[in-house]
């Protein structure tokens, strides 16, 4: 009888081929165009997960359904084994531009061997990963003898690109179908292409449409120039406020809370040669800009940012159009460093946007998602066992890392089922995640099974 | 003999029937669907100033033809006198939404007064006026007696709704054939509907699109943010430095040669009571706002205006995306006052532009438009001689103002003809122009009809 592994190595094209369908389908949440395709990706993962003889469900919320599936204890080789519980999404981002993608964005081409859709490496490539790993439990022992070592429960939502917003009332309302000892999420990066990595921590996120409302109608610019206030510049002037010479938050408190980066931190990370060249190079960037005092990894894992993620409002086409915009508009984020509040920084946002001075414009506030940030000790048993599962898939152990990125629902694990979750991913920054051509390396999905195979194995003897 | 005002006086519903089959011809110049339509305005009109004796010429642009016609000395009573050049278009708008419309936009209908149709007001029915003043010269006098009282040039172009780009070659071009004495100008407005006005300063317009570009491609906020420049932050503090706290222009230079209000200007138009509450409130705003130090009408009419047009960039659309977008950009404009210099402002702009820090981001630059500001003195002979003919024609003398807006030929026949314009219009605020149910009041039509016959008399009898 085949090991997992060897059933992994042996029918490698077929979990490409599997991977490829699921790509096809355009399931990206935050569009509601896209809402039949949304659901057709649930309903895929959940038959994926019934081929791999899982009692899946698809659970309605109040937006996107998740794919649920518990192992019962005649599923595990041994019932008193742990219990690890599976996060991944299966929504995307939108695909614009469109028209800078090599090949449409849902028609998954491989190039020099890596596949190139919307999804590849966020999240659908790493998802995958980890159900062809149970995959590869049941189809390498026939019938009644396949089973797992540890006990698994998967959990796959449907709106982590727009903020999983129902996904904390989900796990309140279910909170008992979901206890578990450890959780894994596979939705982070390798160190780099040859250096797999457990990530630690992750920032959290805040995020806001903002709109300056002033006169009832556009206006020509030449009748009432001058002489009311135009939203668009007034817009402006309130974000260019946002931050000191310093290139920090002028909001009140913004750093209240912010877990200090320890010296242990800083010298670990020097170790890690973090190639700043590169990494600026890949984005056709000479320098770096940021918070006065840290250098760009420290303020990537460590620091809070503050980005203005769109502006509209106004004449935005080709050549000349002389209006003065009956309002105006910004998406403002914020990434949370460890211990800093969501609350408290949507409300000091709040306060300080009306503090601004607007001349009579009203502002038109929306949240889209509030996330908090994670931090887990890197002394547990699980770090532990997901090293050695790493190291026997890889041939090499992990390094350690923080992601400046954000999972809300590390934070909502912990807040509300006070479970640990251990990052373990298969992506490079290199993927192009939400921008064009995104991609996967087959040599990393093949990678990504093999580990998360291997770490069904160690969990299962974690005391 | 009648004389031409008594021929008007007879002959009005003539006169509006005229109009009206020229507000039937759909001559929208900004869509090539409408070409041939156009052309046909253009030779109604040509056909028309044949129908009073004049020459007429359809000369070709690289646009939309120039309807041309220039009187001979056989054809004014006195050789001598001065010439006029007249300047008018005879395209109009796009009826769009034409769904808004009470009755279709090209079959002009008479209601409570007015005529509605697109170009009523702007500014078929303005030219009209004019073309109607010499068709009385003709048809008042038979035959070989039928001569004007002064030089009349008739210049009336096809390309101003869509920003009259042709028109500046045209003029160098034919510059010769364009000599006068003074220009009039009839697109602008009465005071009220019951005071008419000459209208003797513009402001003039610059207009850029400014993008500022960073990274290669759209980025995730989480794993770059804090880390890069992001341009549309940079872009917002760029423009937030465009206003001090007096909301003046930071720009070094910006106001240097910007003619001062005199103390006569502020004390006339204090006595316009200007009713700045309808001017508002008429907009949905409850207060106004700019530069320190002087009234809303004053900040309209004589002071310099920057606005933001549009803000582009990034993700606009509903919900969130979390990127870092590779550029952002803005739509940025100047109105500017008398005697400012579109070069040096142009030039100080850039020169602005680059001395902002961006962090390694670089600028892209478009320039959308150059006009002239214009204002011609008020104790001029020809401003004199218009004030007679108004009041000899509406029984009360006109108020001076000045316009906010901007009609770029007055810059032009400056520049490049060395010439004045009286800008003497029959239009309202109200007359919904650019809009559904535009329309113009048959007695301002008739008014203005008489005020040109008045005034190419008091033209010709100006030293």
């Amino acid at each position: 009888m085949p090991t997992p592994l060897d059933q992994l190595n042996a029918n490698r094209d077929a979990a490409v081929d599997r991977l490829t369908a699921l790509l096809r389908i355009p399931s990206v949440s935050t569009d509601p165009a896209y809402a039949s395709d949304v659901n057709a990706a649930a309903d895929w993962v959940a038959d994926h997960l019934r081929a791999s003889g899982l009692d899946a469900r698809i659970m309605p919320t109040a937006g996107h359904p998740v794919v649920y599936a518990a192992t019962t204890d005649d599923q595990v080789t041994n019932p008193d084994a742990p219990r690890l519980l599976f996060y991944g999404h299966y929504d995307v981002q939108p695909p614009d531009p469109i028209d800078k993608w090599t090949t449409p964005p849902f028609e998954p081409t491989v190039r020099d061997g890596s596949l190139y859709a919307r999804g590849a490496s966020d999240d659908k490539g790493q998802i995958m990963c980890f159900l062809e790993a149970l995959r590869a439990y049941h189809d390498a022992a026939p019938g009644s003898a396949s089973k797992l070592p540890c006990h698994v429960t998967v959990l796959i939502e449907g709106e982590e690109e727009c903020g999983s917003v129902n996904l904390p009332a989900f796990i309140e309302q279910y909170e008992d179908l979901l206890r578990a000892d450890v959780a894994v999420v596979s939705d982070t990066s390798m160190w780099d292409a040859h250096t797999p990595a457990i990530t630690y921590a992750l920032r959290g996120l805040l995020y806001f449409d903002i709109q300056l409302h002033g006169p009832s109608r556009d206006l020509h610019s030449g009748v009432y120039g001058g002489t009311i206030p135009n939203p668009a510049t007034i817009l402006t002037q309130v974000l260019g406020n946002l931050f000191d010479e310093n290139h920090r938050v002028t909001i009140p408190g913004y750093y209240d809370h912010v877990q200090p980066l320890t010296d242990d931190e800083r010298q670990l990370w020097q170790r890690l040669a973090f190639n700043e060249r590169n990494y600026l190079n890949a984005i056709g960037l000479a320098q770096g800009f940021g918070e006065t005092g840290y250098t760009t990894l420290e303020r990537r894992w460590s620091r809070p940012a503050c980005d203005i993620n769109g502006l509209y409002g106004g004449y935005g086409g080709e050549g000349a159009k002389t209006v003065i915009p009956s309002f105006a508009g910004a998406k403002v984020s914020f990434r949370l460093a460890a211990d800093q509040q969501p609350d408290h920084i949507a409300d000091a946002f709040n306060q300080w946007l009306n503090d601004q001075p607007t001349h009579g414009l009203t502002w038109k506030i929306t949240e889209h998602g509030r996330a908090y940030p994670a931090a887990v000790p890197t002394d547990s048993p699980w770090i532990a066992a997901a090293s050695k599962a790493i190291e026997h898939a890889a041939g090499r152990p992990p390094v350690l890392v923080r992601e400046g990125a954000t999972i809300p629902v590390i934070g909502d694990f912990k807040r509300l089922l006070d479970l640990d979750s251990l990052l373990i991913g298969f992506g490079l920054n290199g993927d192009n995640i939400h921008s064009p051509d995104e991609h996967l390396g087959l040599d990393r999905f093949h990678l990504g099974c093999q580990t998360h195979a291997a770490l069904l194995q160690q969990i299962a003897n974690t005391p």
